[in-house]
């Protein structure tokens, strides 16, 4: 890009926090791969130490010095006029700015701490199924995170700040009405497919299936898919995820269990998604706002279409069912491929959010979001949460957990000081489902495509629509830009009727 | 440690230096183990932007205030008398400090943009067997680097600035005496082996040995040796190496030649050796020059004690030759002890340095010592260079090589600027057979000890001696400590005698 001489100081400082930030990643992935165990301790001090000096560089006097020469550091209105996307890149710049400017460094530290003791407990909690190991860490915790949301600033509802850390401008008022209307679709569906006569068979799903075959048979959906090996890779760790140092190497990993064969498949193109937008981002913004992703929830849509609109759909399999039955001849050969079909669309409510199939996965969502607004808003009492949980179980699932380790205690986030953090995962499938219905109208056959294997012209657009503007533009002028109207549930629904009608023989 | 509170700021600022140091190392092992090829572009620019930052934090006010509290900037005196450790790690700090001070920023650069040139015309220039493409990238080099013996000051020879750089203390003065003393002792033994009319079978050698079974085998002996898989690992790479981001995480890498059982064997040793040295520094002292080695030539005698005194003597082998055998059944059953030592022993002089023998490789180390002298103490023209080399080629090992490949171009080392280098593998040598001669009059039983598989002991005495100090002595006080002498190579060159002399039946 041909950058004004008034902006470079300041992207060429960004730049090289950036450079630090790109070095913690690759620090973090190599916690969860290839680190020897022996070195937990002295890596989370190295990632600590790391973080305090990005911390520095985002809030010392060197950034505003060189932030303040062009842009209003109390208003964030720009100090002169210039050209697109500068504007855009200074107001996604002193956004971060004043966000972090905002916290005390008192406060971070506090945070910081209380979220570092609280993860070993919730570790430990889990392991005992006992919420009230875990229940004074949460208190503090979410003690903080009330604090951090006055420290930011709110018009409506403190839990508005937090949710603007993962989804910029989002708000409880906007989420209110979609969850709503979620929840009276999602439940009566439900209810007609637990009483359909027709249930799915999923026994061949845990047959053997052999480690690598697994691995390979991904890689080669994710090279279809347009996932490039040549700036990426893929590792095994215990929980799938994806991490990027520049759009030229973007790392995605799984994991494998010779007895489940969706869990290594389906992460791999669920992390596939979110790695091909990385991949997809601008090298030349490297460094600056307009060369990273705009908020979790476009993120996670980029997963969540690969994973749901495309990995679940017939076409995709139409065909890679029969290269995976080559793959995988001994369990696979007598299954035809609406058995296979049916099956890894089988409905079948968890208490686990993350077994969750793409009809209940949404009201686990809900559930945390009416229960961490009582908390941040109500002042609900963090030990009444086991309770509250399951009531809110029976109501959306229809049973209740029998444990607190398949119940309030089964997510890392709130250990983590993630408040805000869940409704992404739903925006994701709903943005998803908007994204894919637009993607359809424009290109031509795309479902023939699909089912030639040919999945790069769907790759192609959303590099074009989605992952070249980073923070170019927000959310919600995104979705608007590609699909010519706001967020819509609609979409979503719709496209879950359709599907389900079909495989449940529904009325 | 006990830290007094005057010295703790600085030692806080070093230990977050060291942080980024150590992603560093992080981000270089990765570019040579599992980095996607696409992505070199962007992590040259990162590495090169966290050198940078890291030099900054080295000669930058912070540093220089920190450190002024505590010591003499000038001249390295201590402000007020402090307890051991820390007049030694003051003294290390005030070392590297000046060191880094005494060259102007413009200069650094410059030194750092030419040998990033340098590299991959060096690459070309071997591949087409050309010194001409690489001499004006190397004329350059050494302009500058004669430039920096000036910034660094030396009284008797401008080569002792850079010999210090690598070997602290170290001087031509001090090292032509030594070469010479090995030049009367290795040329006469070499013409005796060549001369002998037994020469070792080595036929079985580039037999099919199985990829994983090497790297299975490699392990089986890195853990005897008491390398720790808990605080590091061993992966594959292009050249072997090791490196370190704490004494809890050493990472190891070894290539593996499917028709070449030594070359993986004998690399996992080496660096094993390496490996050891820095697991057995003391994490509280991670961060200062007390927690780092101490010198290349001390590091590379644990690599080569290992390699040499042990993986290659008899003794070693009694225990695991008939593992070995078991491991590869097919193309050693009918090999005999005798036959297997005598076959990993084998003399045979090579034009190239890392192929060669424990008898011709210090000559390989006296040819390039002579010319860097040359060309950095009597401005010997780089043009001469082929013919310089070729003819002490001629001198030292008996032929001339053909081409500059397997000549003058075969080492990295002048492309990087690193001149003064070469020594310290001589200098592992001597130090190796010095320390090991000591660990036999110390360690009860040592041989019968090895020849059980039990290298403990040994490893333990190296942790004790050598690990545990950092840079607490130099190489000259350290050894002297462990052994009541100066470096003397009459050790190596004992050693030599006897194992040659029996092996090849010599008079």
């Amino acid at each position: 890009m041909l950058t004004p001489d008034k902006i470079k100081p300041l992207i060429t400082y960004l730049k090289e926090t950036q450079h630090i930030k790109s070095a913690i990643s690759l620090l973090s992935w190599d916690q969860e791969t290839y680190m020897p165990s022996g070195s937990s301790q002295a890596r989370a001090e190295q990632l600590s130490g790391l973080m305090a000096l990005v911390h520095d560089r985002q809030v010392g006097r060197e950034m505003s010095e060189r932030l303040s020469k062009l842009i209003d550091l109390k208003t964030g209105e720009l100090v002169s006029e210039t050209a697109e996307p500068f504007p855009a890149l200074l107001r996604e710049v002193w956004r971060d700015y004043d966000r972090a400017t905002k916290l005390p460094s008192d406060f971070v530290r506090a945070l910081s701490l209380e979220t570092a003791l609280a993860h070993p407990i919730w570790i430990e909690a889990r392991k005992n199924n006992n919420f009230s190991q875990f229940s004074p860490s949460l208190r503090k915790i979410v003690a903080l995170k009330k604090e951090e949301a006055e420290y930011l600033a709110y018009k409506d509802s403190p839990y508005d700040a937090l949710l603007d850390e993962y989804e910029p401008g989002m708000t409880v008022a906007q989420l209110v009405p979609i969850f709503s209307s979620l929840k009276d679709k999602l439940l009566p569906l439900l209810e007609k497919i637990a009483a359909s006569p027709r249930q799915p068979r999923t026994d061949f799903l845990d047959e053997f299936y052999n480690e690598s075959a697994q691995i390979r048979f991904g890689e080669q959906v994710l090279t279809a898919m347009g996932f490039s090996f040549q700036t990426g890779r893929q590792d095994l760790s215990t929980h799938p995820f994806t991490t990027s140092f520049h759009p030229s190497d973007v790392r995605l990993t799984t994991r494998v269990d010779t007895h489940d064969l969706l869990s290594s498949l389906f992460s791999s193109i669920h992390e596939g998604g979110h790695g091909i937008y990385d991949q997809g981002l601008l090298q030349e913004y490297f460094g600056t706002p307009l060369g990273e992703a705009i908020s979790l929830g476009i993120h996670e849509s980029q997963s969540r279409l690969w994973e749901n609109s495309v990995g679940r759909s017939r076409s995709f399999w139409k065909h890679f069912f029969p290269i995976l039955k080559e793959t995988f001849p001994r369990p696979l050969k007598d299954l035809d491929l609406e058995t296979w079909y049916a099956g890894i669309n089988c409905v079948r409510p968890s208490f686990i959010r993350v077994e969750s199939d793409e009809v209940t996965y949404n009201l686990h969502i809900m559930l945390r979001f009416e229960i961490e607004r009582d908390l941040i808003e109500n002042n609900l009492p963090v030990e009444q949460l086991p309770d509250r949980w399951n009531e809110l179980m029976q109501r959306y699932i229809g049973r209740k957990p029998t444990t607190d380790a398949e119940g309030i205690l089964q997510d890392i986030h709130w250990a983590g000081g993630a408040f805000g953090y869940f409704p992404t995962y739903t925006l994701g499938n709903l943005y998803a489902a908007q994204l894919f219905n637009q993607a359809k109208a424009e290109i031509v056959d795309l479902s023939a495509q699909m089912a030639k294997g040919d999945l790069l012209a769907l790759k192609t657009w959303l590099n074009e629509k989605v992952h070249r503007w980073g923070r170019q533009y927000t959310s919600e002028e995104l979705i608007h830009r590609i699909t010519g109207e706001p967020l819509n549930p609609d979409y979503f629904t719709k496209a879950l009727y359709k599907k389900y009608a079909e495989l449940y023989r529904l009325s």
